[in-house]
């Protein structure tokens, strides 16, 4: 079972690379930025035959060691979420 | 509009974060891993009507800053693709 981690810095927190980021990308021209946030994605492929079963170990990592939860809201999806739907890959 | 960004290295390059992650995940009785790696989101939101106008300018940031087309990959989601299909939130 593949799964996917998205582990983003909370609303309220700053983030600092994504302002850098977003400034160096209106120095290039694109102005168009409302907002832009930078996070991690920990791609995961484990032994574990269910999805459910697969979130709920995935839920205990990020829990235990992939996100910091004082600073950091993390996503789990696993393979059925990631079908795609037309995006350019 | 928004967009996602996910960049992650190419399959060939070593992910030593990645590599780090498994082997503190494993050291803390998660032995089910077979791979793990580690990646960027970017979250964008940005004032472009249409998800094909939003993945095009995407495209050209993923070009000229976001990415390093040396050792990265990226895939551009729009919000199209990012409707809920049961992922835990």
């Amino acid at each position: 079972m593949k799964a996917r981690v998205l582990v983003r810095l909370k609303p309220g927190i700053m983030d600092v690379q994504g302002a850098a980021v977003k400034r160096a990308l209106a120095g290039l021209g694109f102005s168009e930025l409302n907002d832009l946030r930078v996070g991690k994605v920990i791609d995961i492929d484990m032994n574990e035959p269910t999805p459910e079963g697969a979130r709920a170990r995935v839920g205990e990592m990020c829990r235990q060691l992939l996100a910091n939860p004082i600073l950091e809201d993390y996503t789990i999806e696993t393979v059925d979420d990631l079908a795609p739907r037309g995006a350019a890959r």
